[in-house]
């Protein structure tokens, strides 16, 4: 298979939105195509995440229509379902079609509409990514995860208390860098959190808050895919895919121990083979942070930290730019929001700005990184991909 | 790219049902296994299309779900929904996985429940594959058949009441041989309809009547799909993927003549392209036949019969068996039935059974085909996908 690279990125700023699904996406896939150079004429295909588009606008098959607004012709277009990992499986499949050889350029991306929904519809429908018979008892995200940090406390001998203001700290760093993102939805907003806060605001599903809660968003992300042997024709500093990994899960009640997702595991291992690298070698991490605790649990999913270990870690700076493994600079689903079905490619957006050392000030990882990973969730442990990028090709 | 075979196949008997989605897919991909004689552990990956699983189970990201269900461990599974194409397209990326390299061995199908939502809101779900706009306008597919037909009759000067007799003959032609497939919705009813029958039949949308339309359904398919150089371990019968299309059309109103669809131009090209094959070279057909007129209109956007000319060649008989091209032997969607994101992959069951020479008496092409093609519309010419499968490889 051919290296593939990534030319160029798009992103709508993040938050409430007036705009359509259609107009989301269309707006992202524009800034990337410009950032790319790239005309309608070379793009001959297009991937496009979406969770929730049916349930929110009546569309469901948006993905031929996306194609029509952009006037790409009759090119295929093919919506993905993963529910909140939607859009890093379709860039995962963006990505194959090109390596394969079957296309030299790709539009890969995501959009999404919840805020018009209302909150308890959206969270009704965002438990149809999870296994049938659990979302029908009325188990919805905020209480899985809620259960997980619970299981994790004891899992792991950190008492309830302290384990949330561990947690309280995944918040405040996260929030810190949504602040001074202006794509973010809580930009200018929650920069100076105390642990206090965190801990006094709203309870959500105990021990969560509504501070250890990523937001409902509207937002749309692109990226264009190309032929590594190509991509310098477009620019001067191509992004590579290095590897990539998706599994699956199963219901929630047959998993053995919720603080350690083997698909989580089993996806993340994938892409670390395919590119020839391992944890320590990732330089800077944007991960589904939808609650404080799922941060801490990927963390260590992924390699990054032994079993037990990633709170504390979080608490001393590890995950903090200058740590270990700079996590969610961007922002992350806390700070930044998340629009279910584009926020796969928001993270390989994110991704793609630290290796370009074009994050915002303060943000930015410093000296540039060499090489990045994206970790996307969807569902409750069911549908996991990752992403790994980097400034230099595969080493063969 | 490597040639890529198909080794075994699946299919539910097509009608109503009480099984959920993932009992009726699991039904399809066992009879798949069984029939490549495949364990789990060869199966790396899972593509499914599914369309109204949101709607109709309130599941939307179901493919991590049928992996569980069918113990095959943490692979990467992914849903397609591209509304009635949904599992053309899930066959397709199938396809790709395997002919890039990456996956030696993968399980695509598809599953849908439909009858569990009554008529009128399965009507209205179904419409979530149109253009947002047209949609909300109360424009159901039904409508959009019948002002098909009546441009059909103005665009080729045939009055109205001879094009209903002509397509009257797609519906006696293709509920015939459902009458006579165990599979079918249909199976052992409407065997022997005269023109009488459907133009008398309940009127639905002038001049579309009952027996005009195909039935909802609930059904599942399922297809093992292995690189061609492994493929005589498994059979020694393999089916080989000759060609795949996929395209995009825009909104309906944007269409300069809805009888002539660009995107099923295009994406019946790139089949043939691919393929290396033209029109004449097919031998047996499953097309996408949710209309009469549909099943007209796709044979001269396909390319096997002249503008304008589909109707009588129908009224001929050119399209049923001994004809110039057999089409929907199987009883296609109006006798067989039509669970909307399973359907693409029941036609390229019943191509591999043609080719196989193991269609039902009656229904099997004589002498037993070479080369066969599969026709899948998702909305109202938003998503066109289109396979071409052979006994013998590609020729190089």
């Amino acid at each position: 298979m051919r290296d593939v690279a990534v030319i160029g990125v798009g992103h709508t700023k993040f938050g409430k939105s007036e705009k359509g699904n259609i107009e989301l996406f269309a707006e992202a896939a524009i800034q990337a195509m410009e950032e790319a150079g790239v005309g309608k004429g070379d793009i001959e295909a297009l991937f496009v995440g979406n969770c929730l588009g049916g349930m929110a606008e009546g569309v469901a098959n948006i993905a031929p229509f996306l194609a029509w607004e952009l006037n790409l012709g009759t090119i295929p277009a093919t919506r993905f379902e993963g529910a909140c990992a939607s859009a890093t499986v379709a860039f995962r499949d963006a990505y194959m079609w090109v390596a394969s050889g079957a296309y030299d350029m790709v539009l890969a991306g995501g959009t999404e509409r919840t805020l018009v929904m209302g909150t308890p519809f959206a969270t009704r429908t965002f438990a149809m990514g999870s296994d049938r018979f659990e979302s029908q008892t009325g188990l919805t995200f905020p209480g899985v995860f809620a259960m997980a940090a619970v299981l994790y406390s004891k899992v792991h001998g950190i008492p309830l208390d302290k384990l949330r203001e561990k947690m309280a700290h995944v918040s405040i760093k996260n929030h810190k860098h949504g602040a001074i993102n202006p794509k973010a939805q809580f930009y200018k907003k929650y920069g100076n959190l105390k642990v206090e806060d965190v801990l006094n605001s709203p309870m959500i599903a105990y021990p969560l808050t509504l501070l250890d809660c990523c937001p409902f968003s509207d937002g749309g992300t692109a990226a264009i895919l190309c032929s590594a042997d190509i991509a310098r024709k477009f620019t001067d500093e191509p992004i590579y895919v290095l590897g990539t990994g998706q599994a699956s899960g199963g219901p929630l009640g047959r998993q053995e121990d919720y603080t350690k997702f083997p698909a989580r595991v089993a996806s993340a291992r994938m892409a670390f083979k395919q590119a020839g690298l391992s944890p320590k070698d990732i330089q800077v991490l944007e991960a589904h942070d939808c609650f404080t605790i799922a941060e801490i649990i990927l963390l260590e999913c992924c390699g990054f930290f032994d079993w037990g270990t990633a709170a504390d870690a979080t608490e001393e700076g590890q995950t903090d730019i200058g740590g270990v493994i700079p996590t969610n600079p961007s922002g992350g689903l806390l700070g930044k929001g998340h629009p279910v079905g584009a926020t796969g490619v928001s993270q390989i957006y994110a991704i793609v700005e630290q290796l370009l050392g074009k994050a915002v000030k303060g943000n930015q990882v410093d000296p540039v990184p060499e090489i990045g990973m994206t970790d996307n969730l969807g569902g409750d442990g069911a549908t996991l991909a990752h992403v790994i990028l980097g400034r230099s090709r595969r080493k063969k």
